[in-house]
């Protein structure tokens, strides 16, 4: 079996193929508890996506590609001849974990795209463990090419604020958004990196200061609100994050409060960068509008971990994600190239 | 001794003379806790001013008032003779207890005036416990005037977004931004509130949400980062919230996050009230940028009721308010009268 971790430069991995298991790296603990959790049910697996043991569109993706090759080995141990069949209802299940990031029904298709070219009553296990292992590597090395170009792009700078964790925790490993980071600090024109904590989730405070830290890359939390009176000190150039969903008309659905950031960069000529592979374009989805936006339960506003913090009674709105419309996005970073001012015209160009 | 509780509709007092003492409702402790603390000592108060025991402007300029009795009283009893002068470290640490607030200074400043006309060797405390209560009801009186005037501004609308908490709770009684909403729902003319949540310290999910509730006006919480989202679905014509200190050109500063919203509610073209007594204008700051931004301990921030958010090691950036530009400000509403609009010019016409 390929040993994944020789393609990413961190310590620890958000989802891997072990033992013949998923491991997931449980990100509801951290930075307090390092600890892995393995799965062989894909309900299971699913509900680990919908309870955010992992997170990220394209960790959720992998994952999810993993969670296929778990269904597929149940499906083939309950009927070796009619596995396609049985697995479907899993397959569902994995689709409904979660609604915006479309990595996981990007995964899900490739992976059942694979199913075709699997004969009956052959052991589907091999075949779609390799799938999801390229996918995994897939996006590795998606990561390690857009952290090239981002850096090539940004060149030099003293300082960029990230939002949400758009890091190794998100991804196979290395990062979208912090994987630019990591090449620009690794070529020595970074100097450090402002982190929103990211609420309702803290994935900022918890996720990437802690990633950040692991790999010595200095790091200054502030709270979400607090960017706009940092932009407005002028030491910022640039605003660098991931996405969930990229509609064909270049609309940005990524962690809600990304939209904030986005308007007050513009109002502050601070340029903002979206990095993310492609497998995060939806191109039936022409504009951001359109995608469904995941609204989470009140209890990840109004408590942590257990600790009250509003009325109990309060009504809470908690959409987990928000739309930023392609012309406040100055440059967008694939793995198959960069666009600047994205369109529908410049998106459809990386699928020619 | 007046019944300062007459001057509000609610069931609660940020800050009162009880008993000879002043007692503050420790919003430490909101919603979880209604829990008064009494203070005989100024020292401790100043203590309770730093630690937000009391926070928001004008609650504390009012708690300064009742400090510099509680000083009076003190020095008086120390040295009959000389109490002016010993009386002046006490207010020197009162004075610092917090940097941004003007009604801070502007209280004390006031209380000192009141020195002139009382005669040595005379009991200053009833004169000065006569003066700071006159410093409370005028607040209390100064906030229905203001809740009057800015909900005819807004006339009628269905949702008003607001920040942080400039409620009865951060002030004498009824509250500035809260009080025009008060005033409003009273009417008939306001349907709900949004509330956001207001990191590092929660006051919108702990205070707001808390106070509103117990008033059956309906509040929703949302993250401070989710504003812009809710701001791109048309729901939302005003922002309306309070203030710290306002410079004589009319920037605002506020509680951080405010400048976000201002910057979001511009591009979204919602309409932007500030609601704040003439106490609250500093007319010897000439712009907002030279006012000092009180930066807070990262504890706060890495921290919720000692448990750990973020990684310990990190480094956090902790601002407590920043600064609205005053072109950023569409209706500014004082006791004195609403500006349009503000600028240096009209803000000048308040103090004639």
């Amino acid at each position: 079996m390929t040993d994944n971790t020789r393609l990413t430069t961190e310590s620890f991995q958000a989802v891997n193929w072990v033992d013949e298991q998923v491991r997931l790296l449980d990100q509801r603990l951290l930075p307090d508890k390092e600890t892995y959790l393995t799965y062989s049910d894909p309900y299971l697996l699913a509900d680990a996506i919908s309870n955010m043991v992992v997170r990220g569109a394209p960790a959720i993706g992998i994952t999810a590609a993993y969670g296929v090759v778990l269904a597929a080995r149940k499906a083939f141990n309950q009927d070796p001849h009619h596995w396609q069949a049985e697995i479907q209802s899993v397959l569902d299940y994995l689709a409904n974990a979660r609604p915006t990031a479309v990595n996981l029904f990007w995964a899900i298709r490739r992976m059942q795209s694979r199913f075709a070219g699997i004969d009956i009553d052959t052991d589907p296990c091999p075949g779609l463990l390799e799938e999801a292992m390229s996918i995994h590597q897939e996006d590795v090395s998606a990561n390690i090419k857009m952290g090239e170009l981002g850096a090539d792009e940004i060149n030099q700078t003293n300082e960029i604020l990230t939002h949400c964790n758009a890091g190794a925790l998100a991804t196979g490993g290395y990062g979208t958004a912090l994987g630019v980071v990591r090449s620009l600090y690794n070529r020595g024109n970074l100097k450090s990196v402002f982190a929103t904590e990211t609420r309702p989730w803290f994935q900022g405070a918890r996720l990437t200061a802690w990633e950040l830290l692991k790999d010595s890359i200095p790091v200054t939390l502030i709270t979400d609100h607090a960017a706009s009176h940092l932009f407005s000190q002028g030491r910022i150039q640039w605003v660098v994050i991931g996405a969930d969903r990229i509609a064909a008309n270049g609309d940005v659905v990524n962690k809600i409060g990304t939209y904030a950031l986005a308007i007050s960069a513009r109002y502050h000529g601070i340029r903002f960068m979206v990095v993310a592979p492609t497998s995060t374009i939806d191109l039936n989805m022409d504009e951001g509008k359109k995608v469904p936006i995941e609204d989470r339960q009140a209890n990840e506003v109004l408590n942590y971990r257990g600790l009250q913090i509003g009325p109990e009674n309060a009504s809470v709105w908690n959409p987990a994600f928000d739309i930023t419309p392609a012309d406040l996005v100055d440059i967008m970073v694939t793995e198959r190239g960069v666009i600047h001012r994205p369109n529908q015209a410049k998106i459809r160009t990386l699928f020619n």
